[in-house]
Formats: structure tokens, sequence, C-alpha cells
């Protein structure tokens, strides 16, 4: 992990990073001392590791909990080269959007390119970040990504012991079901109730799928990507809860 | 409104009271000076307005919000006397419980007796309430109840423009459609995904007949009194972000 460039704002240290090919971004306060734990954020399609949103996500992160915060380009985004096969396979998702024709084949064929590359990837980012003083090697993890960030992230957090919890949504597909079917952390589950990509029905079966004890669904009315500002104070209850508290499963009629 | 008591813990002043028949109580902070939001709380079916649930939700609104908030006894429930109507018709839901039986249609049924006495109630209480200097006039009204607390507040919310924010849940009757429909303000809905009183279509239905521009669902593993614990918190935040914040209705992708 060799770091390019470092700037601070607000408190927050930004950090750029390159690891083998894959480019990245760490996220901590400013004066950080120690051991911390560590969310990871998973960038949804069409997007990058600095989009505007996954930036203040991980300043709010940061600001709020004292976490540490990392989201890396996913293949074929941000600052990475077009990966062809996974190009002509969006092309046509694309054309079908479009068309108004349903696009679930379509998707888990793309998926299957990217989450071949992307989840080690993930894996090996992890391993560097747990090197670092401000992260350190037994904290706690979670991982945070909706759309494109839960098709990758499904899959990385099935294979994944380390992270702990984590927030999913905006998914549905059924190339999700099978790995989806191995998660046991606990996961917050964002539904766009009026979501004109992913169908109400295939967001809901993927929220019964997770084998997790506890898991909460959060449905708002809108589009794909219309969630509401008040999810972000929620996902950080989440990680507050699963991070740093113990884990409290006492029900409250 | 005649009060018959008051108590005093950990902050929380306790004040029994009577409305005409209505046996009721409100919390508030002890050392309350000045008007405050008030959160309404509906108990479920077979409790009433002092059930542990209900008091320990009051005493955390009160401390963590300074919230006053006030519950009364449902017609037939707590120290009110039975309603032989819908006595004769909660037997036939029990029997029908008992059996593996639906009971959504005796449901509906008992909840049109039910609701005819309770929103009268309700309203009347709520004008009592706020000529009291811990409350006042004009300010902002929230609703809490899920199961049978539903079943009397969706009816009650509908009808009542001084409510601006309510949480239900644990229900999903046909009987509500039509109240639901009239309700735009502010909702957070709880469902319980194992419920096996409410089939889940149900409930999900209710959720989508909700006309609130904001509602958000919020659904857990779990059979009927199973709610997470950390769902108070979660309605801790919905109301102080309707009835104290401004509602802020942005989204963050």
């Amino acid at each position: 992990m060799r770091f390019t460039s470092q700037t601070t704002s607000n408190g927050v240290s930004e950090r750029l990073f390159t690891l083998d090919d894959v480019p990245g971004v760490l996220w901590s306060p400013a004066d950080a001392a120690g051991h911390r734990p560590l969310v990871l954020l998973g960038h949804g399609g069409g997007k990058h590791k600095t989009a505007p949103s996954l930036v203040a996500r991980a300043h709010h992160y940061v600001t709020a909990c004292g976490f540490a915060v990392a989201a890396i380009d996913a293949p074929g985004y941000g600052e990475r080269p077009i990966v062809q096969e996974g190009e002509r396979l969006m092309a046509g998702i694309r054309e079908r959007v479009t068309a108004g024709e349903p696009i679930g084949p379509h998707l888990a064929r793309y998926n299957t390119v990217l989450v071949a590359q992307a989840v080690p990837e993930w894996r090996a980012t992890l391993d560097a970040l747990q090197e670092l003083d401000c992260v350190g090697a037994n904290g706690p993890v979670g991982y945070w990504g909706v759309s494109m960030g839960s098709m990758i992230g499904v899959p990385f957090v099935a294979a994944e012991p380390r992270i702990t919890a984590a927030v999913f949504g905006l998914a549905g597909s059924e190339a999700l079901a099978e790995t989806a079917a191995r998660i046991t952390v606990p996961v917050e589950f964002l539904l766009q109730w009026d979501d004109e990509l992913v169908p109400r029905d295939a967001g809901l079966a993927l929220f019964d799928t997770f084998a997790s004890p506890e898991k909460t669904l959060h449905a708002n009315p809108g589009r794909h990507a219309d969630i509401p500002a008040f999810e972000l104070e929620s996902s950080e209850r989440f990680f507050t809860r699963h991070l740093v508290e113990s884990g409290d499963s006492a029900t409250a009629g």
C-alpha cells in the first residue's frame, strides 16, 4: 500500500493510496492515535471512490464516530481502465434500461465478471489497512455499499469473516442469493419502495435470504437513487451498535 | 381532567388522571417548565396504560428528549370495565388463534367496535392535555402505537390534524386501509418478518397504503412481540426529527 497524497479538512485526514493497481482512499480523524473501527465503503454503479456522496458519508463516520473509513475504485470505475467484458455487458444493460426491459439476467452475468475481480481486491485492501497503526489488526470492521456496492459487497462479506456488520440495499439479483444465505453478521438493508431498477419483490426476497439473526429492513418511498438523508444517521447508529457497543438483541415490546 | 396521584422517579414525573370515565397517565420531566412536544402512546392488546413496556418507553422519551408523554386505557382494558360486545368478539378471535385460523375478518369487526369508542376518547384526552402548562395548545404532537395501538391509532391519526408524526406497526388489517390512505404525516412502520398474527403481505400492503410522502418501513426478524430494543431509539430519532427539528427530506445517495 503506497500513499500518494494527504489532505486534511474539518478534522478529517484524507489519504489517497494505491495497492497493486487498485487506487483507494483512507479517511481518518486528523488527530488519530491508536486503533479504531474501520468501515469499508463500496461505491455504486457509475460512481467512484471519491464520489461526493461517499466523501460526505466518510466524513460523517469519521467525525461522528471516530472510525477509519476506506473506499477503492471498483474494476472499470473511477481512475481504473475499462474492463472490456464488463463494458460490453454493461452496454447491453443500458440498452435494456432504456427500452424498459428487465435487466436481471444481464446484471447477473455482469456481476459474475465484476465480483471475481473485486472481492480479492477488497480482501487485499483490508489486509493492508489492518497493518496501519490507525486501524489495527484485530479491530471491528463494517461494510457499507448499496446497488453495485451490494453486488460486490454481499459476496465480499460472505467470504470475509473479519467483517462483523454490513449495510446493503438497492439490490435483489438472484445472483446474490447463494452468498446472502451464507451471511450471518448483522445486516441493515435499504430498499426503495418505488425502485425503477430493482423490483420490490426481488429486494424483499434478498432481505429474506440473509441468514443473519439480526437483520433490519428499511424501506422508503422513492426511486433507486432517492435514499432519504436520515438513513445516513441510521447507518451510523447501526455501525456504532455493532462495531463499538456490545450487540444488544433484547426486545422492547 | 382530574389528577389523582403524582409520583416522581429518576427525574420523571408520573401523574395519573381521569377524564370522564377514562383513566390515563401523563409523564413529563420533573422539572418541566413551559410547553414541550407531546407523544401519545397507544397500548397493545392485553396491555394497559402503565404496562412495563409503555412505562419504559415513556421514561425514555421524557429523559432523552424532554417530551411530555401520555397514555390512556383503551375501552375494556386496564382499569376499565369489560365491553360486552368487544369481549364476545375477542373470545372468537382467541379461539381462532388457538386453532391456527386466520383472524383478519374477526379482528376487523372487533376493531370497528373499539375504534368507535376509542377515537373520541383520544381526541378529548388531547384537548385536555393541551390545556396544561407543560404541554401547551400549539405544540407538536406525535403518536406511537403498534398492534392494537395501530388498530386504534391509524383511524385516530387520520381524524386528528394536530398529530404531525406517527409510529405504527404489527398491523395489516384491511379495516385500516381506508383511514391509512388519508394519513399524510410522516410515519415509521414496524413489521415483524415472522409475525404469527399479521401476515407479512398484509403488513407490507398497509405500509403501501399510507399517503405520507415520508414513510419508512422497519422490518425485523421475529414474532409479533419481538420488536428489537434498538427500534426504541429509532423511534426517538424519528420523533426528534419531526417534533423538534425541521423535517429534512433531502436525499443521500
